[in-house]
């Protein structure tokens, strides 16, 4: 193993994104949406990495029912893992690491609704992390926190492995507002984004000691697969019946050779329709208008169209998301909401 | 002429009932709307006047182009008179009454798209002012007012000619605040609230004294005029030459014999989307919610959907209307707005 191994970009595309209901449903969720540019999220982070020297076709691991969309957004060179049910990002990896044992390349873990505005940065910091990779260490990129954010999960950070990678101390659950404060004051810790590199063997080595039965469940699954074209279709029934987690909890968290590259990219989850207005570019008045929106003597508001035309009028720091169906309306702030607006209506229309 | 006079209901329909957009349009303006019951206003003002002791069939004066709704919701026994344009309330009064000239019956003049909870109140007040009519003095209907509105014109009262019914001593424009306060303080002044009774050859005399162009026009337009059924289609050309005017500046602030009924009836003129608030029933979190409207830890807010279902989440005080085509959300207290949003849109789409 060299510190040239091949990368495989692996785009994980599980998510099902019902923080941004209205526009985002089960059936196109939002990194197949284009929300932050005239490109989607999963074709901007399949872009992202086309610069990356020594990198292959990338694989990716989505839902089976976006089949048509990964197809149609994906390219014609992408390997397709289509999953025949959820079961979180340690399986999913496993699928794609399954797929490069023989080759034994390096995978580039990346979710497929994430904004990273310095792409060349981020390519710098793999860059770093290649030579740890080659070692056989589990590389996580760690997004420098500039707020005290409590939705994400954030890393403590280490003694220095090598120029600007640092081994990692632990993995911290999404903490309270106290203790989000105390760790941007205290620095030292970034935010945990879902970013990962590894060899295919380190990983499966990893996942092997700590979740055999995940292990043997995935490789049953891939040893089973139906193959259609760039497509592969993993056996269902040993697929469901293997153990759901996220790879932090069934891997990085308990693997010893745990590294970081923090990095400071303008990276952002678009995890909620706040983040997309941040994310937005506005009118002088702070407002972002998209599609149908119209805003008079309005001010800091998202106005989001697909449907109707919507006219704001005299409000102040408003999102409007409106499509053809459901319109949504929240103060900016308050977009984590969003979840109690999706479970009521899926109380009133238990079909929907 | 005698205190029993027959009266005949005359339903002024000429409103566009543009600031209640985009509910109300120009194709089918907020009288022809259920807005604030079952009913449409029109319709409840037609079955406001069924009980009136002596009544006739009324007369109905509507824009040519809504003839079809009017037909529909005006019942089968109404006459119906179209004006090929519009020339304000003057001249489409003094159709009605050229109408019963002959007969000289009393006309009980009321706009189609106002609102009054306390019917019996109404008609005892117009009992109280029949006497009067029979002595040839055109009678106004004034609001008690309960708040310093300045939307409405008042009225001053002078002596009282009769139990509960006053001279006029004069008529007041749209006043400012400050006016609109002294006049609440003062009392013995009420809004113009545009509903009048007077005998049809009382009314035509002083129109011909003050607006001999505008009578002979009118009079013209009605000699000219198709029949067709119950429906009267005055001379195009004869009305479009009529001077334009309000009953108030071109009759009842220059006749002599004009008389005022103080009246306090739950009246409401449905002027704007807060008014229309105000009207509502609302739940428990003072929420008017109408069609498909949800609200979740949202207070005092407005929402009515004909068109796509709006869920509103955590916000307070704000109006949210939303048809097939168009939202206009502003806050509670704005609503005077609406013609800011109903010129925008008039400037981007022109056709419109």
């Amino acid at each position: 193993v060299s510190a040239t191994q091949p990368i495989t970009p692996v785009i994980l595309s599980g998510g099902s994104g019902t923080r941004l209901w209205p526009v985002s449903r089960s059936e196109r969720p939002k990194q197949f949406i284009a929300l932050t540019s005239p490109h989607t999220m999963f074709e901007l982070t399949l872009a992202r990495v086309a610069g990356l020297e020594g990198s292959t076709a990338p694989i990716v691991v989505a839902n089976a029912a976006h089949a048509d969309i990964v197809r149609d957004q994906g390219g014609p060179d992408a390997t397709v893992i289509l999953e025949p049910c959820a079961r979180n990002t340690a399986p999913a990896i496993a699928l794609a690491a399954l797929a490069l044992e023989e080759s034994d390349g390096a995978l580039l873990v990346m979710p497929s609704d994430h904004v990273i505005a310095d792409v060349p940065v981020f390519l710098a910091a793999i860059e770093r992390a290649r030579p740890l990779v080659a070692q056989g260490w589990l590389v996580t990129f760690g997004i420098e926190p500039d707020a005290p954010e409590t939705g994400f999960g954030y890393i403590a950070l280490g003694d220095e492995l090598a120029p600007g990678v640092r081994r990692v101390a632990r993995f911290i659950e999404k903490p309270d507002a106290a203790r989000a404060e105390a760790m941007l004051a205290q620095g030292g810790h970034v935010w945990n984004a879902g970013i990962f590199l590894f060899g295919a063997r380190a990983f499966l080595a990893a996942l092997g000691a700590h979740q055999p039965a995940m292990l043997a469940a995935a490789r049953a699954a891939m040893a089973g697969a139906a193959r259609e074209g760039s497509a592969i279709h993993p056996a269902a029934d040993a697929f469901a019946a293997c153990p759901s987690d996220s790879i932090d909890y069934a891997v990085m968290e308990r693997a010893e050779k745990v590294a970081c590259v923090p990095v400071s990219m303008g990276w952002s989850d678009v995890g909620s329709w706040d983040s997309l207005y941040e994310l937005a570019s506005k009118d002088m008045d702070d407002n972002a208008l998209h599609g149908a929106a119209h805003a008079i003597e309005a001010r800091g508001c998202l106005v989001r169209s697909d449907g109707p035309a919507v006219t704001v009028v005299g409000a102040s720091d408003l999102i409007v998301i409106a499509t053809g169906d459901e319109i949504l309306i929240l103060p900016r702030g308050r977009s984590q909401d969003v979840r109690k607006a999706v479970a009521a209506i899926a109380k009133r229309t238990p079909a929907a």
